[in-house]
């Protein structure tokens, strides 16, 4: 392994990178980077020549992913198609967003082939920077990973975003084919997907540490809910006479807030919301949410989600307004696989650090990647739990540590035969 | 007086026009036409031509203001200045609006000019459309009626809307000269206001009464609250380290409607909230509400908003969150002029209706105007009380019994020059 300062460099170099990739934005104080917006043009463009030097061609797959690979070594590029191992996360970012979400595991990814200089394992790795995670634009997660998993049907595609827009114009505007997005597939000689991802929770500060072994993560529901009212004069409406969807929907907010504080490791969230019209001196006639709860136990999860929409309907019926409730995403808890976190647990271990293994709050390309390939996550402690905010950040000796060990790792993985020649040959 | 069927004619044509106003708007689907946005151009544009050919020159004043002057019989018009009557009300309008509130107050003025059939009286009469009543674009009402007494200064011309522009700017792009506002002022010939307006409420309904003398105007009061905490990622934020904004306000909305409910007579309404950054998974880190709170009495209006603004900054210390609260509007009760209010009440009388009096919950440009000069209101019936939404109404009987009421009204004023004089003399 080579010596500490050297890490240190390279970590430093990563920080300046994600810092850079950051500029590119939609907004001009604040980064936001949604799907396959212009911003994310410039991110492609920035991170091309940091990887073709080493000996990786980058290409922008249907969807909007970057996607690079670095081919295995000699003996086995002869054979028709070497195993390949997927390193990536996440290029777009939540409004308002931090440097590091998603950004820092594609950035990492760099770094390990960097950081390889030139050696070649007997697997090629690719890098890939998923074009949407965040859910923000169409309110559907995962769309870059889905269509690696060919979970991205023509109906998706229609879905449109708050100005119209489909997925399916939006790829095409972009100057990328629809048509294409079966070819973005995993195909057989991918053996793994290997994410690193900041904790964007409190945990592995508490606990002094810089990294952690991810072996599940959390299930999560999304909905939208609407509560119609009657829109009327702010002025000469009496209070007993109205049918405020507002009112109603603030009710509805501090019940769910309430169920979640009830409920141990239960998380719920009312992240958005609009009223309609809009106006001061207007009664809201509608109220737009979403609500996001979350939980390692599946069952709890649909359980709460269940009682919270029974909650809305009480509240609703007894003030004269009425519910929809309109389902965004509905994700099982996804174990990661039990070999990789033995592997990353030992890595981790090598690095002179205590491995920790914990569950991820936060849902990550890694569960989608799960359906089809063995997967697994590192992540790196975040300062406060901050995330989804301009003051998230890491520390320089995390990330010096993340890399030790995915230097570790590749050369344990490159050990294991049986582990990367075993996922292709199920499949033939 | 005329036969009751030619009122009934009118009263058609009133509707008519009022519903051909209301297709001209900012939106495709819905009434939307905020402060000089593009159709007002094309409301100006449909009314000229109504006024015209009665000898009524219409201009637009530097604040976009419709003005028209119907001139005073010859023997006054060799005065001077003759003694002016304005009649009028607004003609901007709520997001998702109905055909009647402000635009109707309008229209009825120049069906009275056509009821005269050319006949002059001792007073010119001026009709007036407001650019600016509602407060939707620069969360400022009442800018057309401030521009009339004189009270639009420099340092509010640079209030801007959501995308930045100044009203400066506003009133420059719609092809207006800002340095011309005082030149809108009311001059001294002006001896009275007189605005017909929708009750918006449902009080006339229940009293089965067409018509209304409006006897005083409730105080209002609008703020701007901001809760702010610090947005973070929903799925990794355990309950307990939250600072949600969102659900801090949300028990506020509870709070404020409670409030309002046990103090008699009062209103109070949170039309809009919107949240910072507004992503599903994002916890949010502000929460930006309006607060609209109306009595008929100054003190207990502005106690109930002192104890709302003192609710909301106990909720905010408990849940380590700040609150800004930022003042819109403070406006005292008005009463209406009492020697036009008992006109009014002669006049409703002529029609065979009972008169009666009331108070209007709502805001009116005569309010503002009853600074500078003697002002009252006429209300028309609301079916269901319904308004600020496309299915408020009229019925075309009451609208015939307000031309009729209208007419009388001019004529007892024609035959009071002690009160079409008093009011410039008393300048003098």
């Amino acid at each position: 392994m080579p010596l500490k300062t050297e890490f240190d460099n390279l970590a430093g170099e990563v920080i300046a990178r994600c810092h850079k990739l950051s500029s590119f934005s939609e907004d001009a104080h604040s980064t936001r980077r949604t799907f396959l917006s212009p911003p994310m043009r410039d991110v492609h463009r920035e991170i091309t020549p940091w990887l073709e030097p080493l000996g990786t061609p980058v290409t922008v797959d249907a969807i909007g992913n970057l996607r690079a690979i670095y081919p295995a070594n000699q003996s086995h590029a002869n054979e028709p198609a070497a195993p390949r191992l997927l390193i990536g996360s996440h290029l777009d970012t939540v409004p308002n967003a931090g440097a590091y979400d998603g950004i820092l595991g594609v950035v990492l990814a760099v770094a390990l082939l960097q950081q390889l200089h030139g050696r070649r394992l007997p697997f090629a790795i690719e890098v890939v920077g998923f074009s949407e995670e965040e859910g923000v634009r169409f309110r559907l997660p995962f769309l870059g990973s889905r269509a690696l998993v060919g979970r991205l049907d023509a109906s998706t595609l229609e879905t449109c975003d708050p100005q119209g827009i489909s997925i399916r114009s939006a790829i095409e505007v972009f100057g990328l084919n629809p048509q294409e997005i079966p070819q973005a597939r995993l195909t057989d000689e991918v053996f793994a997907y290997l994410e690193f991802h900041i904790e964007q929770g409190p945990l592995l500060e508490k606990l002094n540490l810089p990294l952690a072994v991810v072996d599940s993560i959390a299930g999560q529901t999304r909905l939208e809910l609407r509560f119609l009212g009657r829109s009327n004069h702010a002025g000469t409406t009496p209070m007993d006479l109205r049918f405020d969807a507002m009112a109603g929907a603030a009710e509805w907010i501090v019940a769910v807030e309430q169920h979640a504080k009830h409920t141990p490791g239960l998380v719920a969230t009312v992240g958005s919301v609009q009223t309609i019209p809009g106006a001061g001196n207007v009664i809201a006639g509608e109220a737009v949410l979403t609500l996001d709860v979350r939980h390692q136990n599946d069952n709890i999860r649909t359980c709460a989600v269940d009682d919270m929409i029974h909650l809305a309907r009480q509240i609703a019926q007894r003030r004269g307004l009425l519910l929809n409730s309109i389902p965004h995403l509905n994700q099982s808890a996804v174990p990661m696989d039990s070999f990789l976190c033995g592997q990353i647990e030992a890595a981790i271990r090598r690095t002179g650090c205590a491995p920790h293994r914990m569950s991820s709050g936060a849902g990550h390309d890694a569960m989608v990647m799960a359906e089809k390939v063995p997967s697994a996550m590192i992540f790196l402690r975040t300062p406060g739990g901050v995330s989804h905010d301009p003051a998230e950040t890491v520390l320089v000796d995390d990330v010096a540590k993340a890399i030790e060990c995915g230097m570790h790792l590749l050369d344990q993985l490159a050990s294991s035969p049986d582990f990367f020649r075993k996922h292709a040959e199920e499949k033939n």
